[in-house]
């Protein structure tokens, strides 16, 4: 490793800070990524030091009452998405206040909760003026978007930002024109404002959120907590209401657990209806299971307006070799539905406020007049049986290699993806990928589980919140463990640890059907909102 | 490798003829497989020993003069698919008379070209008059294809029938109602009558069709050339009228080579319009580079009945995963449209026909008023490179698996496979396999090819047939050949070789717009039909 603090090498070498020569070359990258943030946020939009105590678990309120937001900020960042576009069309608000506020209140989300990754503020604003200028003189919205801040989870490349994804090796190569993700083309043409990205894990591959750049994001809800993973950036972002949409990825659940974590609804859409072209994600080329690209928000209706934005921009048509041609379908749903709960797996039974919230959820949907059976699913321990063959020992190669680029050890949180690497298991052949896939097909007709499988499956799935962890009464029940599984996850639990902490049900829909199963969840949100043990959100 | 002529042990190995137990096992299967088939044919429709000369290579001609077929049996299996149903349906032909005429035309040509694996006529004509008594009482057709005899290549599973493709490890083990592939159900749901299976090469891995169970199919137009491969026994059997309509699949031009060797019109679909599942392909589980089922007929029209026709059956509602939810779409195709032709991909310039074939296409499209450009592609070599991480090594292994079942030597037109395994060429990895993948889709936005790589970038495709080889206007122009590919293709080349073998032109259309395209091939047919110099079909 040669002295990189000289400027004698390559731009991305003579960044690194003075002073820091000594310390491994991931180090001092990290370092000045992370200086570079903080030079990002504004003098005057900082909490005074000690403002928040360390011990404060929730933080939630912070945003509201720490000074920096004016009170119409407040209003305008209380807004979900679709009232604000509504607002901004209507001449109501314009869209420089709108992102002035977003911007200031996802400032005061990254000091508390450590959320974002690239903060782009300033871009923000300038595009935000044009539309308003433009808006002004046209008197044509830009598309349905019009003038609203978006956030976007980190692998997506946005001109002139990293799409580090956690890895130093892809830091310091900020994204071309022309490198732009499709998604982020999508979002500036239907006239979204792009203002920051947000926080992931290394490569996207855990369900919490921490790398060797930025270190660790916590819930806003419960500081000791992680706002979960691999979207989980944008989900803490979301939470603190700073942001009023956002975009996240899902190969296993990670749009679905981040949203469940942090109270939001959410889709994982089936593979091939948003374009996943021109994402980083550290696993170019897997396609045994697809990644997949979804909204998160605090509304059922934002997470329509952004589906049916990006598909009406008929992305199969120009931006993505890989999106289906097919179009938005306005369906009508039925009055009465029937809803199928699972409420244990054989495997790992949920823990005590996830069952609480799903039975809660049966009770509304029940008073609302639909109806709810049981079911079961045999042998969920297949697929799992699978996945080594179908991705994991590929995900540890290309994770190691681009570790090795810079070299950079191996980050908490991945520690079975390491030990397949360096305990040297054989690579999976592709003949062994090709049997694995034939048995996954196979199993498509029966198959289920609780989130990673549906990805597996390519079945869509949304999150609704229904509820926060309760003292009282999700106390630990006495509960013998059936597996070694089930044991370390239900030893980790006690209503104490977990206090306040946002509970989701998952709803699942069939393959490419995304239409109906967002106007299902409506419907199971209006059944939780009319029932009168709703906290409310 | 134990006696297996004396019935002690399983019903598969008791089956094999007497007198041949010196002979390796997978012989005696083949030969007991292929005295199963001569059986099936009746005495009365065998063509009298010597009735056609071993060195008459044209044999098209034969069925109609043969005598075997009635005077009426010869019109009816002169008329086209969508033309046979409409007479059925209007009572003016009855299912059983139309089945049984292509069961004796199907007979013959079985003789001339050997292009059947399994035969099922009783079975078939039972069918056909229970239709033609259900429909006399309820006077409701059973479905668009009402009484229609279609053939299926042989890796359609059909109830009581082998699906061996070529292995005899596959042999004697015939399929379960359960275990039919979804396009055989469909095609029986929708009123069709099946009543034989087409050879295939081995695995259906080959552009020509040999195997050891059933031997070699050869091109009815001039039969010391190849009816073409790997759906070689359809081409053949469609070509002799043996069938109406006919069912292929295609991962690399398994349905456009052998359509275009024996005059017919097809489609290549891009994957998940029509069901795949429950097809044996012996390459289960490989989807880096999807197989697909089309359909072959003497019509583009009779192309359009079957495609529409399955996709009206909503596959993707209940009977393969796989099928993606886009319903027939009825488009206006504009009245002029604009061509691109591909003269030469830089590797292997088309032989003089071929190159003929095309410009007189070329012509026809403008004299109807069409426009045609010239395009030429970068770099054609690129992705020829990713297919041996694609799928080429796993596929030799899998080959390889089934063939050590019995045990098996490789036949002919494998070599370039076998060497792969015998060479003991490391296999690759599933992590090289992600990389070829996403190079592969980086390249979709500008990679072209003349046949497989049409499948590797999953664009739809159908063959026009245009003419055929002529001593005169397609001599051996003087050609130099610019590298060994090409070398060896023109090498073999002389018009009196290839005497009135049938060229086509083959059209691509973009991903999952089969409507679209199959409207473009009926404008281009409508332009050659016009054409003066279109020679007819």
């Amino acid at each position: 490793m040669g002295d990189v603090t000289n400027g004698s090498t390559s731009d991305r070498k003579s960044a690194v800070p003075e002073g820091t020569k000594d310390l491994p070359l991931y180090e001092r990258i990290a370092l000045e990524k992370r200086a570079n943030r903080e030079r990002s946020i504004p003098e005057e939009w900082r909490l005074p030091k000690g403002h928040v105590p360390e011990d404060q678990l929730n933080v939630t309120d912070v945003p509201m009452h720490c000074g920096i937001l004016t009170e119409k900020e407040c209003e305008i960042t209380e807004l979900a998405a679709a009232e604000l576009v509504e607002r901004i069309q209507s001449r109501e608000l314009s869209s420089y206040e709108v992102t002035l506020a977003f911007c200031k209140r996802a400032a005061i989300a990254q000091q508390l909760v450590n959320c974002l990754s690239e903060i782009f503020f300033e871009k923000a604003l300038q595009t935000a003026a044009a539309l308003d200028a433009e808006y002004a003189v046209s008197g044509i919205a830009a598309g349905p978007l019009h003038g609203l801040p978006v956030s976007l989870k980190d692998c997506f490349q946005v001109e002139g930002t990293d799409a580090s994804i956690g890895f130093t090796a892809f830091s310091n190569e900020p994204a071309l024109e022309h490198e732009e993700s499709e998604i982020t083309k999508i979002m500036r043409q239907n006239g979204a404002v792009l203002f920051c990205k947000t926080n992931v894990p290394l490569g996207l591959m855990a369900g919490e959120t921490y790398n060797a750049i930025y270190g660790y994001t916590s819930n806003p809800y419960n500081r000791s907590l992680s706002s979960g993973g691999s979207s989980g950036g944008e989900s803490a972002l979301l939470a603190l209401k700073g942001a009023p949409l956002g975009v996240g990825t899902d190969v296993g659940g990670s749009i679905r657990i981040p949203a469940s974590f942090c109270g939001l609804y959410s889709l994982k859409p089936s593979f091939g209806r948003f374009p996943t072209f021109g994402l980083r994600d550290g696993l170019n080329g897997q396609e045994a299971v697809r990644n997949t690209v979804g909204p998160m928000a605090r509304s059922v209706r934002d997470i329509q307006l952004w589906s049916k934005t990006v598909i009406k921009s008929e992305p199969w048509m120009t931006s993505d070799p890989d999106c289906l041609p097919i179009p938005w379908r306005e369906l009508r749903i039925p009055d009465k539905l029937c809803f199928g709960i699972w409420l244990d797996d054989g495997i790992v039974k949920p823990l005590p406020p996830v069952t609480r919230a799903v039975l809660k959820t049966k009770a509304a949907l029940e008073a609302a007049g639909h109806s709810v059976i049981e079911f079961q699913v045999d042998d969920p321990l297949y697929l799992d049986t699978l996945k080594f063959d179908l991705y994991r020992s590929a995900t540890a190669e290309a994770l190691d290699k681009n570790l090795a680029k810079t070299p950079e050890p191996w980050p908490r949180g991945c520690e079975m993806l390491q030990a397949m690497v360096q305990g040297n298991t054989k690579a999976s052949t592709v003949y062994y990928l090709w049997n694995a896939q034939a048995k996954r097909t196979e199993y498509s007709f029966t198959y289920d589980n609780y989130t990673s499988l549906w990805n597996v499956l390519d079945y869509c799935a949304t999150t609704v919140p229904v509820s926060y962890v309760s003292l009282h009464e999700d106390a630990t029940p006495s509960y013998e463990s059936r597996n070694d599984s089930e044991r370390c996850v239900w030893k980790n639990y006690s209503p104490g640890t977990f206090a306040e902490a946002p509970v989701a049900v998952q709803l699942v829909g069939r393959r490419l059907n995304e239409e109906y199963l967002l106007g299902v969840t409506q419907k199971c949100d209006e059944a939780l909102k009319m029932s009168m043990s709703y906290r409310g959100y």
